[in-house]
């Protein structure tokens, strides 16, 4: 198999984003970046309708940041937890956009921004969700019953991101900052099972296929220290530790660089989430309302972000298979504006 | 929005195709052409393990004829019906091929191909399957429980198809024909709900998303005359009826040259499948095992390959919610070998 990363064929720019998130996400250490910070239900009478709510709140919160509209979008790739992804279809049928659906669970923020910037479309969206009511009812037991988590659990974030792409230099001076998120390079990832049947442990079904990714991509002539931040979907604090472990057990020391957006979304101490934050909708709101706005601002350089999904179903689980993992890194620099045509600034 | 098609960055060029099927799909109409048509178990023990064969069967199969290594790819497109898609994360967890999921539902095909041209990649596959027995369990009732069914219900069929695209000229020698299929443009679809709620009639939920990318398509400046075949995914007999019946109002008569994977498959006299056939495989393996092969033989020149999808879950149709459709169009051209270099004859 080629390692070799691949660069988008078109320069491309992430114009804006737009955040939605839920009441415990508002509570957390991020809790004053994301754009909306609703009461988890969203005006709606059920969980998946919310979900799908929050998914055209945040496009529609993208759009409005990019200055461009609805019809100058030339595809939008989306997709979500829900068995046949529904919160994405019914959020989304409100755009007349033409919609290519994903599935990479919670590393489908990371499939849609590395399909938008292959796919060489002018200006295109990514969006992704997760709600914890909708994941609760579908992956594990109704609310009501209250099952025990043990700690190595991950608790689904509610909340929801969107991402306008753009390849069109002129579209940059819309942007609100010095600095443009460019995405330079990506590299999907392969699916990797390790035997992990334990679903209350998805941070360690999902670390080796980090962990993969991320050896073939220092395989391929790069260096941890190239990147000011390697940060991870969402492996939590128990899957955080074993890819540090796996990727130090290959000679590759990324500790002193290593983030982790379920990690990052709440606060172990206060907010009773065990292992941290998953979902869809952890990495996306976490890049967009808080990683992409630092490097707008020049403090954040230049990054990895490894979006990481299990790609398992309950029936899957209750046939006692092992999960597989996926893990797709998109590299994103924040680019100069002032390095584009005097047009821009 | 946009009408305009896209043309892939690289001619793209469909090398070779796998096809499965099952045993009522080898008792139909193009039962000979298929590669494989087992006994619907695959020496599988769950129908979901049974699915996840067909698509390593299919793309090992693909592969083969292709001449080229798993290690020549870089990346597989795939999805399929299965809440979080499992056929396909199980069944190409047996590949290191970097692995990008898809949902589009009975759509996927169209979406994978479409997706693979535009994606820029040297050479990569596209891989969807549907299984009989795995979506009853899941979408309607335990198989032992014999639910009727109405006369405008479509049947699963149980197939998987793979293809193997290429960029690169010098594949197409491996080409068994004169001619190489090559993708020459592609549109996709925006989700389109007419309130259908009906998941008994699923062909009338998506035909007026077919009847809109079509109509997009024709709008860019095309007419239904340029192809030879406009090939619906699986609207089946009665979306059929609904899709010539919407274009004509809009003033395009494709009647003469429509045709339906779904009508193709089964033969309705003897198959007691009522409105045909539907899954994401129906369509993959027509295109695989008959429409292709006839375009390799020159008998067929310029086709629209129309996917059309279903985009909900159980949950949506239970909570009363109608059922939003989608349809991505890929156009497919015989092009003579031996126009191209030297080398390849």
């Amino acid at each position: 198999m080629k390692n070799s990363t691949i660069t988008p064929p078109r320069r491309t720019f992430i114009l804006s984003a737009g955040s939605v998130a839920g009441q415990k996400e508002k509570q957390g250490p991020l809790g004053n970046l994301f754009d909306i910070a609703g009461d988890d239900r969203f005006g709606k009478d059920t969980w998946e309708k919310s979900e799908a709510e929050m998914q055209r709140l945040a496009l529609g919160l993208a759009l409005s940041k990019s200055g461009l509209k609805e019809d100058e979008l030339e595809a939008m790739f989306a997709g979500d937890l829900i068995n046949q992804c529904i919160s994405s279809s019914y959020g989304l049928s409100a755009y007349r956009i033409p919609f290519l659906g994903l599935f990479g669970a919670c590393s489908t923020c990371a499939e849609g921004l590395l399909l938008a910037s292959l796919s060489g479309f002018d200006r295109c969206a990514a969006v992704t969700s997760s709600h914890f009511c909708s994941a609760e009812r579908q992956f594990r037991f109704p609310l009501e019953y209250g099952g025990q988590r043990p700690p190595t659990s991950q608790w689904t974030v509610t909340g929801s991101g969107a991402f306008i792409l753009s390849a069109l230099e002129r579209d940059l001076s819309g942007i609100r900052g010095d600095f443009a998120p460019e995405i330079t390079e990506v590299l999907p990832g392969c699916i990797v099972d390790r035997g992990i049947s334990d679903a209350g442990n998805m941070g360690a079904a999902m670390a080796p296929a980090a962990a993969d990714t991320l050896e073939r991509y220092f395989q391929a002539g790069h260096a941890p220290e190239e990147s000011d931040l390697i940060v991870t979907g969402d492996l939590g604090i128990e899957g955080s530790e074993i890819l540090t472990d796996l990727l130090l057990s290959k000679g590759y020391d990324i500790s002193s660089r290593h983030a982790d957006c379920g990690k990052m979304i709440f606060d172990p101490a206060s907010s009773d989430t065990h292992a941290g934050g998953s979902g869809c909708g952890c990495s996306a709101v976490v890049l967009a309302a808080d990683l992409l706005e630092s490097m707008k601002k020049g403090s954040l350089g230049d990054i990895l972000f490894v979006g990481t999904g299990a790609l398992m179903n309950t029936l899957a689980i209750n046939q006692g298979r092992s999960i597989p993992g996926i893990a797709h890194l998109v590299r994103i620099r924040a680019s100069a504006k002032k390095h584009f045509g005097g047009d821009l600034l």
